[in-house]
C-alpha cells in the first residue's frame, strides 16, 4: 500500500561504518531482526532520541553512554521495543550492552543500544547475545540495505537514500537507513534513523547539523500523531573523506546542509509514503503565518484532523474540514478571516471569501491525485512550515485494531 | 451503533420556555430540521461558544447579540452550518435574525441564530423565513423532544435530560436539549446545546455556573479531536419557579449546582455514546497529577490517540500503547516513573512496574467490556480529571470517507 515508494536497489557505502545482520527470533522467524553497526575510532557521532515521557530503557540507557563518549558500536533489534518494563527492561539494555562490549573489546559505555516493536513485553537479552558471533563476523561497509530491512516491524517497504557529493574537490557521501510506519509523529527524531557521512566533522557542529536537518525532516512527519516511545537518530561522521567540514567555505558547508538535509527528508517522507494504510502522500503547508510556532501548530493540526484524513481517503473536497482544523488551534495570534486555502493548485478560498473560481469538480479532482498538496497562507506575517502525512483509511484501521504490531 | 443510548420519552418543561419546530428542506426531506425557542421576558440567558478560529458566521453574530441583549428568540438550523462562505454566510445570518425579530416583534438583537451541518455551503436564509409562519403557531413548553429530534445531523438517537428537584421546598426544573456525534471536542462548549431551568439566577451567576459546569461535562469529551466551527451551549434561567439562586443556602446551591452538572454530563455523554461509529465507551480518569492542565492534557492526549483507539474497538490489551500516548505530551512536569495504569478495574502498572498480578487475559477481558475505564494515577500531586471518549472503527472512516456529512 505504500505510495510511491520502492525498495531501494543501491547505497554509497561510507568508509568507517560497517554493519551487520541476523536472525535472534525474539519476535519474528525466518528474517534477520538485529543489527550491529561499528563506527571506526576517531568518529563523532551525534543523536536525538523521543521526548516521549515513557521512554524505553533502552533511549534511556543511549542518552547517558553518549553524553560522555563516542559510540564505537549500535546495537538495534526489532519487534520488542523494550519499553514499559520498568527494572527488567534496563536489566535487558544494560546486558546487552555489556555483552556486545564484551565481545567487541570496548568500554559498554562505547556502546548504544536501540529498539522497536511492542511496548510492555519483557526482552530476552539472551537471544541478541547469541547472534553476536555471527554477527561480529559478518560486518561489512556494504551492509546498509540488509540492515534497512532487518529494522523494519509493520513498515512494507525497507527505507534507505544515499548522495555522494563533490566538495572542495573531493568526493563525499551521505548514507542513511530508517525504520517507521506507525505510531509516527517523531518529536526530535523518529522510530530508528542511522545517517552516517565521511566528512570529517566535530561532535558539536554535527549535533547542530542533525538538529537542523531533523526540524525539517524528521520533526515535520506524521502518520497518527502519535509519538513513539522508541524514536531514536543517529549522525556519524566518519572524516574518512580526508575532507573537514571546518575548512570548507559558507557554500560549500551550505551544500552538505542541504544534501544531508535531502537524505533525511527522503528517509522521512519514505516513513510517510509507507505510513500504515496510507493511499495518499499529503504535504500540509502553512504559509504566511505570524510566527515558526503557529505554522507548525496549524500545520500539525491539519495533518492529524481524523476528519480530514478521511476526507482525504475519500477524495471528498469537503475543504472546511481542512478549514476547521486549522482553526482549532490554541494560538491567541491566529485569525483566518484573510486566509486563503489551495489544494493541489485549486483555489478554494482567497481572503476569507470563497474563491470566484472554485467549483466541487476541480476540487474532487485535486483530491484525486495519490499525491496532495493542502496549502494555506494565513496573511499574517512572513513564517512557514510544511508537514508530510497520509490519509487514514479502513486499512489503518484495520492494521491497529486486527492484530498487535 | 450508540453504546447504550435510547431515545428519550419524557422531561419535564420549563415554564417561560416554548419551542416548535418545522421541515424547511435546507438539506433533510421529510423531517424537521428547524427548531424556534421562545424566552419568556425577564428570564436571564448565558452562552458559551466554539473557540475555533475559523467560526461559523451565527457565532459570530450570536455573540455580538448576546453581548448588549437579553435573547428572546433562538432560532436554530440543521443540515448546513453557515461557516467558510465569508460575507455571504454573514447575510443569511443577519437575514434570519432580522426576519425572526419581524415575525415575534423583537429587536433583531434579541434573536440568536444558530446553525450545524456542513461546512462551505451557502445558507439560504429564505428556506427558513418560509418556516416562521408555522413556527410561530406552534410553539409550546411541550416541545423539548420534538427540538432535540430537529437538530439532528449525523445522530442516531436524540439527546435530552431532565430533572425536577426540591430546593427551598419548590419545585425548580432542569431540562436540556444537545446534538453531535463527530467533528467532537468541543472548547467552551459543545455543538449545540440548549440547557432551561425555572430557577431565578441572575445573568452573571448564570454565567458562571455554565462555565463550571460545561468544563466538566461538554468541555470533558472527545470524539475525533476535532472542535467544531459552531459550538454553542445556552443556559436559561426563566424565575418561573418563584425561587431566586440568591437567596439559597450554600448547600442549596451547591445542590443545584449538582443537578445542573449531572443534567449537562448526561447530555455530554449522550454525545460521546452516540459518537460516530462508536462501539465503546470511554473514560480516561487522571488522578494524581501536578495539576490540573496536566491532569487534562494527558486525559486529551490518551482519548485522542489513534493507536489507543483502535486497539479499543479491538478490546487489544495494547496498554504500552496508552502509556506512550500519555507519555508525549509536552509538559516539563509530567514524568511517568512512579505512574500507575488500571484497565476496568485490572492493575496493568504498579508506580512505573508490570503489576505482579496482571495476565493478558485478565487485560483481554478488561478491554471487552461495552463500557471502559482507563485510569492513570500519575503519583505527582493532588489534581484529577476525566474525559469521555469513544473508540476507533471502520464505521468512523466509513460515515466519514463514504459520505459527507
Amino acid at each position: 500500500m505504500a505510495v510511491k515508494l520502492t525498495e531501494p536497489t543501491y547505497v554509497h557505502s561510507i568508509e568507517g561504518v560497517r554493519l551487520a545482520t541476523a536472525g535472534s527470533g525474539i519476535r519474528y522467524t525466518g528474517r534477520d531482526d538485529v543489527v550491529l553497526i561499528e563506527i571506526t575510532q576517531h568518529s563523532n557521532v551525534a543523536a536525538i532520541f523521543t521526548q516521549n515521557k515513557f521512554c524505553a530503557a533502552p533511549v534511556t540507557l543511549s542518552i547517558d553512554h553518549i553524553e560522555q563518549n563516542t559510540p564505537r558500536y549500535l546495537i538495534v533489534n526489532a519487534g520488542n521495543a523494550n519499553a514499559g518494563t520498568g527494572r527488567l527492561g534496563m536489566d535487558a539494555a544494560v546486558a546487552t550492552t555489556k555483552a556486545v562490549a564484551g565481545f567487541m573489546r570496548v568500554t559498554p559505555q562505547q556502546v548504544l543500544p536501540f529498539s522497536t516493536g511492542v511496548i510492555g513485553e519483557v526482552l530476552d537479552a539472551t537471544k541478541i547475545e547469541n547472534t553476536l558471533s555471527s554477527l561480529s563476523e559478518s560486518l561489512s561497509e556494504d551492509h546498509w540495505l540488509l540492515a534497512a530491512k532487518a529494522i523494519m516491524t509493520t513498515d512494507t517497504v525497507s527505507k534507505a537514500y544515499s548522495k555522494k557529493i563533490n566538495i572542495a574537490g573531493k568526493d563525499v557521501s551521505i548514507t542513511g537507513i530508517a525504520k517507521g510506519s506507525g505510531m509516527i509523529q517523531p518529536n526530535m527524531a523518529t522510530m530508528l534513523s542511522y545517517v552516517a557521512t565521511d566528512l570529517e566533522i566535530s561532535k558539536q557542529v554535527l549535533q547542530k547539523l542533525l538538529s537542523q536537518a531533523a526540524s525539517k525532516s524528521f520533526n515535520a512527519i506524521t502518520v497518527d500523531s502519535d509519538t513513539s516511545t522508541n524514536d531514536a537518530c543517529v549522525l556519524i561522521a566518519t572524516g574518512k573523506s580526508q575532507v573537514s567540514y571546518e575548512i570548507l567555505t559558507v557554500e560549500e558547508q551550505d551544500q552538505f546542509k542541504r544534501e544531508l538535509c535531502w537524505v533525511m527528508q527522503m528517509l522521512a517522507q519514505a516513513i510517510v509514503r509507507d505510513g500504515e494504510g496510507a493511499t495518499k502522500f499529503v504535504s500540509v503547508c502553512i504559509q504566511q503565518a505570524s510566527h515558526f510556532n503557529q505554522a507548525k501548530t496549524v500545520a500539525y493540526s491539519v495533518a492529524n484532523s481524523p476528519l480530514v484524513k478521511t476526507a482525504l481517503s475519500a477524495s471528498d473536497p469537503n475543504w472546511g474540514r481542512i478549514m476547521a482544523a486549522a482553526g482549532k488551534c490554541d494560538d491567541e495570534d491566529l485569525q483566518l478571516s484573510q486566509a486563503s486555502l489551495c489544494i493541489n493548485g485549486v483555489s478554494v478560498m482567497e481572503r476569507g471569501e470563497l474563491a470566484a473560481s472554485y467549483t466541487e469538480e476541480a476540487g474532487k479532482q485535486a483530491m484525486q491525485a495519490e499525491e496532495v498538496e493542502i496549502k494555506i497562507q494565513l496573511n499574517l506575517g512572513q513564517a512557514e512550515h510544511t508537514v508530510w502525512t497520509t490519509d487514514l483509511t479502513h486499512e489503518y484501521v484495520s492494521i491497529n485494531a486486527d492484530y498487535r504490531s
